[in-house]
């Protein structure tokens, strides 16, 4: 079975369940993702918990919710999508005209077709989602309007999975588990991570330590980063981050900047999508949506971007009921996965080199260059001697891609054999 | 009546004076700009004191001058307009052939229908202005020229405002007097300078002081910086400057860069400019042509550009006789003061920022942010996040428009909120 | 006789010689160059000493070498064209059939009627060069393969010439003499430098000190640069180098940039060019090739960039037999000597200057302004007022130059002026 298909069977698996920002579709998420990186360690945050200009909201949990018409006919129904309920709803237990109703009902009117994805976290309401055809549909009636549900004091529930590498720098990788029943704006982000954190365990060596973080999005990286020592640590530590979304449709690639777009993660980013997906799309830190708001953030402001495919808030099926499982796929998944791969793999090789010698070095006793000199023989080595060229202490390997137009994965072999054969020293930046 | 109309009407009682860089028609002109301004000083300074490298010119004066033909016809008349003269022609009073009468005679060759403003300020001589059209078709004759006008130790005037503000920082307004009957490049400066200082009288709070000063070109502001302390003074103290010229037609806006084109001058000219007039055209300081020249000339360096309409030396009727009241317009002159209310109220309002808790703040919670999350529910706070994302400290509100694009006087209201909710913090810079 | 016509008798005497990277051929070419310029000193580094990670190679001396057929005819004859033998090849006198010459034939297969220049410096083999149609028109027979060739413990040869200046501040002027008879690639830079070098002999002062280096290409400039001081004294003192190659054809200019694009001697060579070469053609350090190499390779890092007509491997005749006398002319040698000139010229005379007073200098009195002011009157003056503008003791002349778009050769004699005015001081960068 490929990886791809692995990950699209978890997101499968993941579908169903009611997840919010709290509450036990979280963790039954948490669970079945702890299953495939079983060093995940689970964390809970109680209710009414101060997280910087925060406050851990109260848990909620809901059992059933219906509309029934004057026939005791059920017109909407819970357990059909999760959807159907504005997330974080009160209890409610009424019958009403169709006029009162149809203030609780939330649609899409712009996409007519859809049931809208609609939460009101901070303020207590009560609330049903439909398409709009439907909503238009509804004939004058008396209604019963019930939803089993409760608000109440517990926990906000988050993942962290540590793999320690040689040194203490650490790669930042963030994903949500808040939404429900949508498959590429929620399950993609957690099946790509574990899958790469998975990976990151079987390689021999790890230059960087790896924080790989599952939180529901916005409470969840502003509670995470409150939390003992976490952001001072961070703020030393982390040297790149990427906020997983959106990485299972087979559309198009997608960078979103860091907030002045200069950081390594950007640098290593934009250069893996260059090389690599050409034509990909690049937004700025002005399109950002997702949980590199509060890594960028004034105060906060670790390396944090975003490597998405369809990018969150611009396809059209994003936050409605068609995302869904046919909208991502295990092509798209591999695609993603693999992208993300180049980019830990160029930040694990990435280094600064300093030639060991004045003037280029002789390559030819080394059995490195051509030994007949003649127009073009040459042409097989320019990699090789334009890294060296700029391998003046001043450049890292990303940079030197950048400047020489060759990739970082063909760079890294040409490194070690210079490493070898005494030609480079690595340089402390 | 509006405040165009104002403007347009003291532009049309100065029109007729015969200014020069000094004399009394400058001080006639001072003295009616004083009566819309109270503030006003008035200075002397002696002919023959040095102001840096160069001199107090001595005083010119004129009565009359005219040139009649055999039958004792005039045949030019400087009451008809002052244009007539050469600026700081000696005295005259000598008979003489066509061709003698032609070697003083000049005229604007690639325009020959107009009059040409010609001056010999700093090489003492006689001279007469006509159309090329006039000049050719003088018959044969002998011609008596006749000014009767004198040089003599005087002195140089200039006026001054000083609105002091809250702080000791300075916003300098610098504008010319010493063209005689001309319209956009002379007298809508003064008159569009005046009535700024009018308005920044009536505001409840200045957090600049705002130094305006009324001068010749040229000598004039190279006499003001000498003077006493001033240059020290505002080096010290002047944040930005605009030098006030051509500010009366109905053309287009034009920006004109300070010598390297990156003070906080420059910042607001081309920032309110994109915004309110997309249009306008922007020139590098290769492009300078009038006191901008002084201000920012090496060893002074004060942060000082311009904005015009049409710019000076680009528009036909500029220095010529067709500059008069018809070039200019209520409407024309109200834009040029609309313009710089809106760059002065940004200085005003321009501050650095920073976020006062770590993350994003909870704006739900202040009411400030959709209880309700649904695709497309934030679009109306964009500006408000954004200007959030970039309050880190560094970057001012100019700077933080120019990069999220969206107008400082949208900020400033958020700004406001942000700060009343204690969000926002100002920082010194 | 022009100075072009005795650039090209001069390559027309050295044409013949059989140079390469030691031997006498390189000893005869130093000789007639130090015939033009007498200071010339020369040098021999034995074989075998280590040269930075290099070692001087053994030295090469070829006295015949020829392929003859079975019936005694010769086939190929090295006393037609030295190119005939690859360069450093080892004595071979036996006996073979087609196949086993086939093997040591050298071709340029895609341009199959020239003669490629081949070399096999740094392994030891024997070898000969013919046309791929020659090649291919060769009948089965047994050949008789036989080179009378030396390898012997020797030494390289370079040449050096310093012109002493006013200052220790040096300008390299960088080329080569190890290549067979090529004429561009070749003869061309020795040509020109040693004629810039008996030019720059004649001026009255010199700011700069010149170096002018004649070396085997790589080995020489490595192997110069390892000498007694002379690495620590040229990073000291070189304030910017040139690299003289393919300077004798009447094709194009190219610039060629230094690692990072951004020395004087980069700033130089690209004003030159765009003021009196428009259409030049400018390359990143990435199509680097000759001795450029060496002088900015991490560690060295001299600021030495290349300036050359038709670009060393660009064009088709490059390193072949078709690279010949009539590929380059007076007129092209010429051109070229006259583009370092100007280049050498705007060296000696760019330097950081300051205004003495404070805002303009009244130039007026100084007889340097027009002393009647009308539209238009200023046009001829806008070079001295833009210069004195950005004379603030930031900027060079070049950078002046480049910033104002006037040629620094228009720039020299307005500077003066204001020197001898006592309106410009020199700073000190």
């Amino acid at each position: 079975m490929t990886i791809g298909k692995e990950m699209y069977d978890l997101c499968a698996k993941l579908f169903p369940y009611c997840r919010s920002i709290t509450g036990d579709g979280v963790r039954k998420t948490l669970h079945d993702l702890k299953a495939v990186v079983p060093e995940m360690t689970l964390h809970e945050v109680p209710s009414g918990t101060r997280v910087f200009d925060w406050t851990v909201p109260k848990e909620w949990r809901i059992r059933d919710a219906w509309i029934k018409n004057s026939k005791g006919e059920k017109v909407l129904d819970f357990h059909e999508t999760n959807l159907r309920v504005m997330g974080y709803s009160l209890p409610l237990d009424e019958k009403m005209s169709l006029d009162e109703l149809k203030k609780i009902i939330y649609t899409q009117p712009d996409q007519p077709d859809v049931i809208p994805y609609v939460t009101s976290y901070y303020k207590e309401r009560s609330g049903f989602c439909m398409t709009q055809l439907e909503k238009d549909a509804l004939p004058e009636d008396t209604y019963h309007a019930y939803i089993d549900s409760e608000l109440f004091d517990g926990s906000l529930t988050y993942g962290e999975v540590i793999l320690p590498g040689e040194t203490d720098d650490e790669i930042l990788l963030s994903t949500y588990d808040c939404h429900p029943s949508m498959a590429n704006n929620e399950l993609s982000g957690p099946a790509v991570s574990v899958y790469l954190a998975k990976w990151l365990k079987t390689l021999p060596h790890r230059h960087y330590t790896y924080r790989f973080v599952y939180i529901p999005e916005t409470i969840g990286s502003i509670t995470y980063m409150s939390q003992g020592d976490h952001l001072a640590h961070m703020k030393k530590h982390v040297k790149a981050g990427f906020n997983l979304s959106c990485v299972g449709d087979d559309r198009t690639y997608t960078y979103v900047a860091s907030r002045y777009g200069d950081t390594l993660a950007d640098r290593v980013a934009k250069n893996v999508l260059h090389f690599h997906y050409p034509k990909y799309e690049a937004r700025s830190f002005l399109y950002r949506g997702s949980d590199e708001r509060q890594y960028n953030a004034p105060g906060i402001e670790l390396p944090v971007c975003a490597v998405c495919r369809s990018k969150y808030g611009e396809y059209p099926e994003y936050h409605t009921s068609k995302d869904d499982m046919g909208l991502i796929s295990p092509s798209g998944l591999e695609g993603a996965y693999r992208a993300y791969q180049l980019m830990l793999e160029a930040l694990e090789a990435n280094r600064t080199y300093r030639v060991t010698c004045y003037g280029e070095p002789q390559l030819g006793k080394r059995g490195l260059y051509p030994t007949i000199s003649q127009k073009g023989s040459y042409d097989g080595i320019k990699a090789m001697t334009d890294l060296i060229t700029y391998a003046d202490g001043r450049n890292d390997l990303i940079a030197i891609s950048d400047r020489i137009g060759v990739p970082v994965h063909d760079l890294i072999p040409i490194a070690k054999k210079m490493l070898d054969a005494g030609l480079f020293e690595e340089v402390e930046e």
